[in-house]
């Protein structure tokens, strides 16, 4: 069975995505979106896609396309997703869903009516080592839970021209960990108090941003979360999980670039990880696209949901609140 | 040089200030001072001890003794430091000071004003991978710094009578925590924010204590710091920290039982970190003590004063006031 | 451009070979030979391969084949590497050449008198670790190397049925460590002592056969290098390297299957690396055979020589001498 | 109860021993005896010792005194060990017995024949590592051990003076390797091969000595064993074992100097282990001296005999003919 896909942004991660697709035996790239398409065309025809555009209503009304895969800008996203809805095609979205709540909510029930399949781009939950933490917790082997900490870092601060439109530390970064945070512990947030501070570069005070911050998180289940961002870790990028439970401790290290370890006379050494996420996400990368696939050829429920970008969402707005106000912020579901 | 001692409280801390007194070659331990010393009689007759009583005031008023260290319960404290700073006696007490601000600080004045020598029982600061990473911050290799994490958890929790006496988590546990922030950022904490539950044993929140917390800090040098404690974590007494700086990370782990790794069928295997803090912090507990002796004989400052006592209190003080008000407390210098 | 290749033998290993060739942006597998190929049908189709025979001539006679994979038994590789060099094509072919010194020398007079390329299946090579080792060694980070110790132990034995025709533990098995302390050390093998005994296995005896080998090779160099072997470790594929220099020491250890370590109250549990040498070296079979297929549009050296697949063969040989005569044994280059 | 000891030879060896020594509630040390006894005046009476003498024979003559510890060179160990079984003394005697095996069965029958209890100082047995380590294979947790690796390396060469009178690399350093290997085992060796080369300071050749070894051993219970050494670590003093059994492998690995781990844009570092072996063992050193005290309070077997310093001193010379002839050596119990 063959899944006939178009996809809209031909970016760095549009790219990654089209590289993988084209390998897959159950899939056919139709089309690609993009405004820069005529640039591409070379790029394009080598992976052997056969129609570019720069509108991605060419690709959404495509009788032939089943499925259409999201990689624009963000604040694109929502009328993508309410066309794709109204021609039933079924899609993948990059994060976040939009940068306004209300936005995302009507893209949620324009989803929900439609019966689309919409799987969130967040693709750390297929990464192998989380993916098995969650599965050791699912299966209740440490017990109850009573803290998580979600260590994430990127290895160097965007430039701030694409900060400022980012959505700030929380929507743009924070993000995932949030989605993170819930799929761990399969509860939803009900309290969050966020600290940060710009001081790695202070010029983001000026725009309202910030690039270290420890938020803390309350779940329903009562169980306690801390995550700590900072857009700077000059080691690499750094992606850790911690969560402790009734039965113990089980934590997630990152995965370095070698295994060597060499010992000098002025000590032990042993390579960085990754310094770039797609390099450390990129087996999470395929396999998140993959479950997407096989979540439409077997008419199946996909792995997260639209409900679950807005969830994430929700809780970077309220983070940002408490950052304002100084307060902890409720969440009332 | 001799120093001549006495034990003021001969319970569990004060036996293993004894043990490693006595063999210290610059000391002499004169007296030993507690309510139960005749059941100790031959225990401290062992020790070579040469004089015992139930009044601590016989310690402090022997002009022989030089200096008292203070093992007895907490509500003691204040009235032994003030008795030993009129008789001139240098003092090493363990912490905390008192349970209340209003005390601690008269103590402080008064051992300030009398010029004799008081050291806080901060023992961390002496385990060797801690003050190895505070040596490391001090000259600065890692730049400025972003966010400092204490992990902190306790194998298992006290009986609820000990923690009904306490003073609760921040002021029983936590203060050694704060002691080790102020003690590796060299800044002064300027803000609190405390979230904590009862999970492990939730009759705690009958006696308005808990066991899990998240407590964040902010420093006046506008540093974050996340301390995380739990009353419980079976796998052993764990004791983490983690750094981050302009330059790079930081971290500093546990140390096991021994260095033996199983690879088995069922996987890879290694014994856990000691339960007991006493194991733990060993060495730290004889470098502390040595420490204190050193500087009397060398007559310089101690390592940490008891306005290292006081700060510590006052940031244990605010987590109970956000815990309580559920908001984020400011702390004026 | 396009290599236009034919597998011969699609066994465990040809099947691996295939899975990535066929998505190579550069190959095109026209041709499968293997003996059930009619079994194999549907697979061969579902590939995409054009055609199959039970005959590798048919393969190797195609005037539009450049190159063959060979992947059927040992037994057949020097006939086939013959007439491969013959009609021209060039050669990937899996280790060992042959089982005598004699044959595997006259393959090596063939390939290197036609002079078509011939990569051995060293996939070892490949594995991003060991490259970044011998990257290392090959810069002289290390100064002059003292000693080499490669730990290399299978999983769980083989059938006895299957040991019967391997050529035994030195030829079937040890044979890729004799070639990573090639590549490793830059220098010949001038002496061997290897002593085995079966362990694992007693009946082995009966055939001549041991499970478990510590071998001890001299270079030219003077360096030293011990080879530890065995059949069986239960915890997974264990590939390690460590070398010892004037600079320090390198060690290179194996990837576990996730990166969770779970601390409970009976110890620190991490999972076993992969059991599966396919597994372990999944990346390093796609990079040999794309370093092989680069080498030819390139018109480069291939990485590892038929003579490499020689010189390895030889230590093996020797090796097998030395065990059974008790005596260490020359080899005179 | 209070055992009386003197102590023969006060070098640095001599005075870690009295160090612990002048602790112990159980121990009066009267004597020490040393060709430098005067100018280690001073030293010897801060430690609180009562005599000293230049002629051990003070010591042995001595009625009051219960046991001797043997620190002086090892040429005058025999000699002593004689004199003290005469006059009924416990001895604890650092290895070797002597440098060669006819003085070392005559002092094993002086022993055995006058019921002293004698104790040598293979201080590695009390290294909580491998200890734990023997206490897991002596309870057969591993099953059928098929292999031992033991990693032996000094962080640098001693003097050429001193190694000119040390019996050489095996006798003066794999000594240790050996009972170590015995220790582990719980079975004799019955052959060994030395292969050995003069790397790191090619000068020793010509005193026909080494610096870099490799040595495999065969047990009565034909398990193999390799031993690694060299008498240069650039990154510290390197003591790891590895065994493999029926139900997994069990590696010690080295204690480094703290748990920093440094995270920086060129690499991950540690520090390295202790440089210095009485650092690395300064608790096994303890433990060993008490295991003594004990043995003689509680009249018990000790934990390392005059035999076992037998068998490894023949291991020694056995591994030295090897490397003479080049062949493997068969022991006969």
């Amino acid at each position: 069975m063959k899944i006939t896909v178009g996809v809209i942004g031909a970016g760095r991660i549009g790219q990654l995505h089209i590289d993988y697709l084209r390998k897959h035996p159950n899939v056919r790239i139709k089309w690609v979106s993009d405004l820069n398409c005529d640039k591409l065309k070379d790029w394009i025809e080598e992976q052997g896609i056969e129609k570019r555009t720069k509108n991605h209503q060419d690709v959404i009304n495509d009788p032939e396309v089943d499925a259409i895969i999201i990689c624009s800008p963000t604040d694109t996203h929502v009328d993508i997703i309410k066309l794709a809805c109204e021609k039933g095609k079924h899609i993948f979205c990059e994060k976040p869903i939009s940068l306004t709540l209300s936005e995302s909510k009507e893209a949620v029930k324009c989803v929900e009516a439609s019966g689309v399949k919409l799987q969130m781009g967040f693709n750390r939950r297929f990464d192998r080592n989380f993916a098995a933490l969650q599965n050791v917790l699912a299966k209740r082997e440490l017990g109850e839970i009573q803290s998580l900490r979600i260590t994430s870092r990127d290895p160097e601060p965007p430039p701030i021209e694409y900060v400022k439109h980012s959505g700030g530390l929380f929507m743009d970064m924070s993000i995932h960990d949030f989605d993170m945070a819930r799929y761990l512990m399969q509860s939803e947030v009900v309290e969050v108090y966020a600290k940060g501070q710009a001081l790695v570069n202070p010029a983001l005070k000026e725009i309202g941003d910030i690039d270290t911050a420890i938020v803390t998180l309350v779940f329903e289940n009562q169980a306690l979360c801390v995550i700590e961002n900072c857009r700077r870790s000059v080691y690499g990028y750094d992606q850790r999980i911690e969560v402790l439970g009734d039965n113990g401790a089980i934590s997630v290290g990152n995965e370095n670039l070698n295994t060597l370890t060499y010992a000098k006379a002025d000590g032990i050494k042993q390579d960085n990880p990754p310094f770039f996420f797609l390099e450390r996400y990129q087996q999470a990368y395929a396999d998140e696209m993959n479950a997407f696939i096989q979540a439409m050829i077997h008419d199946e429920a996909v792995a997260c949901s639209i409900r679950d970008g807005l969830k994430a969402q929700e809780i970077a707005e309220k983070c940002k609140e408490s950052l304002v106000t100084g307060l902890p912020i409720k969440i009332h579901s």
